[in-house]
């Protein structure tokens, strides 16, 4: 039976613990080979990281093209003899399947699995019936530490190679307390920089030889965080600047410091990209500096960019899905931490959609089994108007 | 000969590094009991420092009272090699007495013993002729490192007896360039204090569930430091509050913090005293604060209270001594470092005048014999002045 419930299974006795694989993905080949898909297993390496085992597969060859994203690596089970049930075991308590990565997300994988292959056979194999259509699987052993040699290669693998991506759900459990209650479309972009004040190092008793900097690093830190840089966006909170330290390390009480620095993060909307971000908080500094103090920022790499699935008719079919099978309306958000999703709304249009995330991380990670057949039946609802 | 160039001699021989005696104050004891001195030796102590030996001394009983202080312990000599002469040699080459403390102030001490005895011997070994009078000399053994078995300590032993000092000269080396240049009669007054700033600690991301101290202590450190406390005195310029450093260490680029702290000094002048320059301070930051921001300042303990010895008789009567052997007129200064001269200013009217400081505490520290002579001259100026 090639069910959520035991496909899950297959994948939670896998110990995955990232960046191993452990079988894991050899699960979902023999599953999608066996049901017609070409299936490429492809490993990336990069100094001072381990290689990793990743899979693409894909049945059809014309759009439309609707890709299932995924990781099956799995964070640390922690202390093991804490679990309720073994946390590679997948077995099923009191309704709920036990297990590292039940729902994140090996379950959301699973439920893609058997939706597809459930709608595969209901259609005589093929996504249309003219023979059009291809549904594939994008899926990374890569996603819970590095991120490096994943999805974001994976994708440029993909390109290389000329596959082109519609739309794509990824199975991350965006749930926050029930099942249907939010589709993420979206994140806010993340960057961080370090200002730089520099001063001129004297004794307390001189000041007029010296040139402080802490006050005028104070200025600055209270000019960035004072001005808003924007008021939100239809789909976004407003952006946000927070300095999260300001150090010097002077230990010497009658001295003034040569130089002082301040760290901050900014979690930005789709009103800016990362390069007119960085313009923006540069061109407020130098107002603030005047011509009297000397500050840079040294900008952090960074790759969080702002990205955002706007609502419409691929959106709109995902909520029609979800609201048939749970009798919920799920909002849409672009709330919360990141996700591979970042990467791929380089290449097409991405929602996220998956289990309830309660519990993920967590001893005892765990989703009730009807949630596992409740999402594949979303899933199958994707398809069916997806393909409609 | 009991001559300046020899008594210094005498002493620089004694390798007392702070807060080793070495025979130190036992040369001018063998000196000042031939005189008709009555001498004591003081040694105190406190847990975690060095027993320190301390000498005082008087002639007279009865007022005016004038009494030299000074220290006869010196800093280290640094490489030895490197001196020209040796660093306890006391020798003379080329018209400069060569050693550690020639300047620092075994130097200063010399000539005030020379003067002294020279005056008395001139004087049938009394003050004044009348009989009232009297010459003391207030010499600790902890001026250089810690001062606390020290002058702080030997001023009270002396209150405790019932000793009264009506005018302090102090021997340190308090010209700039040249014997004559400058008197200092006082000093700022110095207090630290450490800025806190408690918030509220959270993610960057979801910043309204935080209270971020960062742009708050800035804000503070602003506001304090570009209110002046002052526009300066008659004897001062303006009192001046400096931020040192500013510390989070914070190393969570995604955790806003839940404390800042800051540190600052405050040199400050004779419009206040320590308790109404903390409580002046204390204001400020509460007015900064507002009902929002949660922060408090930390005082540090301070013995730097400011003192002045306002321009009168008693500087005048140093003014023309100096005038006369000199030819300069000295500069009235309440600038530089602090000295004893803190703490004899809590008993009598206290002014440092001594040698030029230009080679103190550096390898070569030396004197013009010349000005030996001039010194002794000086002083006997002041000792003729003052019970004419």
């Amino acid at each position: 039976m090639n069910d959520a419930v035991s496909i899950t299974r297959d994948l939670v006795r896998c110990p995955s613990v990232t960046p191993a694989d452990a079988g894991a993905l050899g699960v979902l080949e023999g599953l999608l080979k066996a049901a017609g898909f070409d299936v490429h297993r492809v490993t990336f390496s990069e100094p001072g990281t381990a290689d990793v085992d990743n899979l693409y597969a894909r049945i059809g060859s014309s759009a439309p093209h609707i890709t299932f994203g995924g990781h099956t690596d799995v964070v640390p089970p922690g202390d093991e003899s804490a679990w309720t049930i073994g946390a590679f075991s997948g077995e099923v308590k009191d309704g709920y399947l036990y297990g590292r990565g039940a729902v994140d997300m090996k379950g959301g994988i699973a439920c893609s699995v058997a939706a597809v292959l459930q709608y595969l056979q209901d259609h005589g194999g093929k996504p249309q019936e003219d023979g059009n259509g291809s549904i594939s699987f994008l899926i990374t052993g890569d996603e819970e530490d590095v991120s490096i040699n994943g999805t974001v290669k994976l994708l440029k693998w993909c390109a290389e190679r000329g596959e082109k991506f519609d739309h794509c759900v990824l199975g991350e459990p965006s749930n926050v307390e029930v099942l249907g209650d939010m589709i993420k479309i979206g994140r806010r972009g993340s960057q961080s920089g370090t200002l730089v004040v520099d001063g001129v190092q004297g004794h307390v008793a001189y000041p007029h030889r010296a040139s402080n900097p802490v006050p005028d690093i104070s200025r600055l830190i209270v000019a960035l965080s004072d001005e808003p840089l924007d008021h939100g966006s239809a789909q976004f909170q407003a952006s946000n600047l927070e300095f999260t330290t300001v150090d010097v390390g002077n230990t010497a009480g009658n001295v003034i410091p040569g130089q002082a620095r301040a760290k901050f993060n900014i979690r930005f909307n789709d009103n800016h990209t990362q390069e007119s971000l960085r313009q923006l908080v540069d061109e407020r500094l130098a107002k603030a500096c005047g011509n009297r103090i000397r500050a840079h920022i040294d900008w952090q790499p960074s790759n969080s960019n702002v990205f955002v699935t706007k609502p419409g008719p691929f959106t709109d079919l995902a909520v029609a899905a979800i609201e048939e099978i749970t009798g919920r309306k799920p909002e849409l958000s672009t709330s919360g931490g990141t996700s591979d999703a970042r990467f791929i709304s380089s290449y097409c249009p991405v929602i996220e959609f998956g289990l309830v995330g309660q519990t993920m991380h967590q001893i005892d990670e765990r989703t009730p089994v009807a949630d596992l057949q409740k999402l594949t039946r979303i899933y199958r609802g994707v398809l069916d108007r997806y393909f409609a």
